[in-house]
């Protein structure tokens, strides 16, 4: 039943992407451990599952002690790498702008726990070969329909840029080399609050200046785009910000919100502009995220070529609709048709009559049936019809 | 495009097994690596991708040498082992006896070359718990019936029993220890002839005897069910196979054959009793492969558990579905909005309203609009409609 719920709610979204234009791709999973490695996935990479090299490439690493490298491939850690590598090798007979889907899986070696798996889907749609602003206002909406149309309402698209957050961290007085790992605390704002920021950034030894200005902006409370503006000197990013923010505006027609966030972060390394998040203020957590990586593709060909996307975390929808008790409308019924060994030809007959119908299981007749009906109503089905006996197709309650 | 045409085969397959009653799971694709070894997956136990150990583990491993030791994970070479292990975990839950489908991706460490892909997807119906021949008959009509559905015909499901094999090898002499790779070689009778098979049986060394008697009875022709009869003594294998082709016979009506062959073997060692393996008169090769496999569920518990199971190589289907220029039925029909950058609302109103008939992706009207009408072309859009002109939807051709 887990399953088809799943598969449910994949299609929903998959319904939706490509209702608004998007068309599906597939990459491998399995990617060259070259081009995970520079894939700039932040925290992830240390998070990858490689495969062991095999005959004698393994033996020669080993023989030479080559410790570091006893991996040829490994499995993607996003959807955002390999779509990267993909366009970059079939560019030459895309649409472009690229707009495309990816529902698939990925891995990362998480201890497995609640919360945290090994295997999980994303669901992706991306935009390739456009620095147009309304790249993210159409992923930003499209990404909103398909949470609306799995009944997800309520929720709140954060939004932020990576540049403006640079101008800023810049402006009070932290140095370039710095910006990554000061990002990487700053994320951690929500959880740990001024108070964490401030000594974690106290920990790494940075300039009290620096720090000082960080803490005093925190201090003002929520920063608006327009208290933004006078912090970040970054005009274009401001603007761009403004104008995505009003366009999303004007679609979302009140049905979601979008708000500016000075503390998004996002952990990836390869953002380069703009960033969102979507939180539902009926569930904790993020339950989408995405943003611009103009110069990830740049690293597989001789070119820069701008991206941005926007990803569902689909095991984090799975729990909520469960949670919610989500059923799947409109479902073909169920029918079991019961027999004894003699009867498997008319067993068949009726069955195939009643496939024109409903999704139809033969089974012999088990010794307790009344036991084995009660399993299959477990299971989803609804009807039953035992050969031999009167005609007509039987509810299970 | 050909993703639209994937999505739509596998489509059409799994509402063909969904309607017949089983049912989707999910595996993961990476296992442990101690249940792939123990797996007897022939010769796909050379081609399993190893999962390389993490941190403290690897440390050690390298440590100690223990260079056999480096991998604890693998990702799964066929849907069978995985199976197995789902089935041993949750059977408390399931319904018995459980009809299940996968349809999903599974991994070859191959050297990628044309036929021979190192990610592939297979389509899978097993039957587990259940040793009735009902269940063999049930997997080869069914099975039968999505290659149907996909317009394939003209193809013959061969069929054999492990049992009878094992019945006649013996019967002419080779030793137990010696039917594996007796089997092996055998399993190439198609390929390399009676020659080649008594040439590689002389070249293990095997009594002369025992290859005499196998090729006195190759050389009798195609041998028929009844002269199998006169070769086996495992009478029970001998009526189950005769009782499952009768069966299938009465539910195939002439819509494809089944027939004994001898020589069939199927590279898995995991097989206990039937095998069967399709073979299209059009095409090359076979198209679907399987088997039961009474004893693999029972590795992982402290019973055994009958298990059938029957395999479509989905790739296989993909390249005659290519080659005979299969297109989508009845596809929602893709148009595309232009707009200048002013007109954004104005286009996303007009692309919300054919939303409800088509799937619809908006573009900026691109500098040279015939070229770019001509890549949507070719990627499968048919109608186009450009903002602030007249209205209504205008052909591409």
């Amino acid at each position: 039943m887990e399953v088809e719920l799943r598969d449910y709610l994949q299609g929903v979204i998959l319904n939706t992407y490509r209702s608004n234009g998007f068309q599906r791709v597939n990459t491998p999973i399995i990617e060259e451990a070259e081009n995970l490695d520079k894939s700039e996935g932040g925290e992830n990479l240390n998070l990858i599952f490689k495969i062991l090299k095999r005959g004698d490439k393994l033996t020669k690493a080993l023989e030479n002690q080559q410790y570091d490298d006893l991996a040829d491939l490994g499995l993607r850690y996003d959807l955002t790498l390999p779509l990267s590598r993909y366009y970059a090798n079939n560019r030459a007979k895309l649409m472009l702008p690229f707009k495309c889907i990816q529902i698939d899986k990925v891995y990362r070696a998480e201890r497995p726990q609640k919360g945290r798996l090994r295997e999980f889907v994303q669901c992706d749609i991306d935009i390739i070969g456009t620095d147009s602003i309304y790249a993210e206002v159409e992923l930003i909406h499209t990404t909103a329909k398909a949470l609306l149309a799995l009944g997800i309402a309520n929720f709140n698209v954060k939004i932020n840029d990576r540049r403006i957050l640079k101008s800023i961290l810049l402006g009070v007085g932290f140095e370039e080399e710095q910006l990554a790992s000061v990002s990487i605390i700053f994320d951690k704002y929500d959880k740990i609050g001024t108070d964490g920021v401030r000594r974690e950034l106290e920990e790494k030894g940075y300039s009290k200046s620096a720090i000082d200005g960080l803490i005093n902006i925190l201090n003002q409370g929520r920063i608006t785009l327009e208290m933004a503006k006078e912090l970040c000197d970054h005009v274009e990013a401001m603007n761009d910000l403004d104008s995505i923010m009003k366009e999303v505006e004007k679609l979302s027609k009140d049905q979601y919100r979008v708000t500016f966030d000075i503390s998004l972060v996002r952990g990836q390394g390869y953002y380069t502009g703009t960033i969102f998040e979507i939180e539902s203020a009926d569930f904790k957590g993020s339950i989408a995220g995405g943003g611009r990586y103009d110069h990830l593709i740049g690293k597989f060909l001789n070119e820069t070529v701008p991206a941005v996307g926007f990803s569902i975390g689909f095991e984090r929808i799975f729990s909520i609709m469960m949670e919610k008790g989500a059923v799947i409308p409109n479902q073909k019924k169920k029918v079991v048709v019961l027999f004894e060994t003699s009867q498997f030809e008319e067993a068949n007959v009726k069955a195939e009559e009643l496939r024109k119908e409903y999704d139809v299981a033969l089974y012999e007749k088990p010794k307790k049936v009344g036991k084995f009906l009660n399993r299959l109503k477990e299971q989803g089905y609804s009807e039953y019809f035992i050969c031999g006996k009167s005609e007509g197709v039987e509810h299970i309650d």
